[in-house]
């Protein structure tokens, strides 16, 4: 028996529910994992309360990301075999897969071998984060020397992310946070410059440092009425990556402004890199590589038992953190 | 002397004032062009209230597209001798240059041979609408067979420009009109699929005729609250180009079903296209080629005399025209 995390109606994190289940063996081109530690998303708290990508099927299992160790794969799967350490890539619906169980079923196109100078608790914290941030940054708008990337909500774990690779791949990164309290640790994680949006104009500080040139890219979880002074704060052609809605208010664009540069809103998620046999292994490569050299290092804000879930989603929802939340089983 | 069509502050067409100017020579890489005709476009009309792009510094002249004759040429003009006749195709500031003259002084790489088959109403008609839609059809989004192009404000010369260029290309044009009385006209100029937006809701329709997938790109000059309509018509990774500001109200984004289709929001204009030799060649050999076909059609809603200009703005203003205004000299 195995508990496996579940909820039968979309609400707070009190609905999440701990249930006794016998897992099934895997099936065709399917791998069984006993899960040591389970990377939490934002995406994990919309899917609770239902106002994800896609409706939620009741009841439904959630969670992307986990480190642990293979126990059975099924018909055809030959890249992984019992006793191998491995992690889960996000790469499914949490209609179809999930992740926050004692033991789990995923498919094998979800599963990445585990990176050895990795615990458990860090590899089930750097798939999302890094592909996610990979997939705008270098993937589509292939930043480099010369680049400036302007990172909204920098102080969460795709946002550290997206800081760590703009400046592996030679960029300039400019966090962008509400008040000065994480300013240092953002520096810290590498940072090379921090607007402290709460005290200074992000639109002239971004032109100050970009010598008014504007920023090339800003990769943007939050939308919301602050959108459009990132529109104003990048340069003739720049990218706004778009990979959230973290503030609900309406995210209206400066139209004019926007034809006058050129500029572009990409609306992004993980799943078009993960999702797709040569991107994902592109991704996958990238990371490992970037993971083995020190130029990418995961940041866990906290760890909760498993048991604590309840609290650990109370916690994902303060947008508090600094890095990741990861769950050790 | 040449009359030159000036104004000294911002406001509405009677602003416009007739000058009786001589006409300098032209400078290192300009030619002089003995204006037959003039293209009229809504950016000259947003320029005349100071409401464009970029900041007007008067007094100035207006004016991107005419048709004319050689009459000089500037030190360093090869392409070009006295006597040819020629287009002059957007690609300048009007703080720099401008077309609305008797007499007029253009840069070399804002001249085109003038089309044989073309008259000179017709052909100063031409350039701005298929250079601003070839720009993103087919050299970006590059439209094809398969691919549904949605086209709002379809009667406009530029939304004509992309439904002929949508089926040159042969993808399968979707016009918008808001009511019932251009329906027809617009099946007459080519547009396969026509929505009347006043009396059908445009995502079911444009859902209904793309059998569900919904259209890969829209190309509109309009935004405002019916632009996340066009979102929510647009097929997983559509790309909306958003050309104009037609609706000053608020365009607002529809964040999270952006990110689940993986939508991209394009701000487009015609000038990464003319602005740069190699595109612009290339889009010129293209309009070129089309028209010869007869694939591309020019079509006139209406031709002013050059002393009629301030009616030939007031009736621009309408947004009631099908097609082109012309004014000829």
């Amino acid at each position: 028996m195995s508990r496996t995390i579940r909820f039968a109606e979309a609400g707070g994190p009190e609905v999440l529910k701990f249930m006794d289940e016998s897992v099934r063996a895997p099936g065709p081109g399917e791998v069984r994992i006993t899960v040591k530690a389970i990377g939490l998303n934002r995406a994990e708290s919309m899917w609770r309360n239902d106002q994800y990508i896609e409706p939620v099927r009741f009841p439904a299992g959630l969670g992307y990301e986990a480190a642990g160790i293979v126990d059975a794969v099924g018909e055809g799967v030959v890249g992984f075999a019992s006793g191998d350490k491995v992690n889960v890539i996000p790469s499914f619906s949490m209609n179809q897969y999930h992740t926050y169980g004692e033991s789990i079923v995923v498919p094998e196109y979800a599963v990445v071998r585990h990176p050895e100078s990795l615990s458990f608790a860090e590899a089930a914290s750097v798939w999302m984060m890094y592909v996610t941030a990979y997939g705008a940054l270098i993937e589509d708008a292939k930043v480099g020397a010369g680049d400036y990337v302007v990172v909204p909500a920098a102080s969460s774990s795709v946002g550290l992310a997206a800081i760590q690779i703009a400046n592996y791949a030679g960029a300039t990164s400019i966090a962008l946070t509400r008040n000065a309290s994480k300013k240092r640790q953002l520096l810290d994680a590498g940072a090379a410059h921090v607007v402290v949006t709460d005290e200074t104009d992000l639109v002239d500080e971004i032109m100050r440092i970009t010598g008014g040139k504007g920023a090339r890219v800003a990769f943007d979880p939050v939308g919301g009425p602050n959108f459009a002074k990132l529109i104003s704060a990048l340069s003739f052609q720049g990218i706004a990556y778009l990979y959230g809605a973290l503030d609900e208010r309406a995210t209206t664009l400066p139209v004019l402004e926007m034809i006058a540069k050129v500029v572009s809103v990409k609306a992004h998620n993980i799943w078009l890199t993960s999702g797709d046999a040569e991107r994902r292994k592109a991704a996958v490569d990238y990371v490992l590589e970037g993971l083995e050299s020190g130029a990418l290092k995961p940041v866990i804000d906290r760890t909760f038992t498993f048991e604590d879930m309840v609290n650990a989603h109370r916690y994902l929802e303060t947008n508090g953190q600094f890095g990741k939340i990861v769950v050790t089983v």
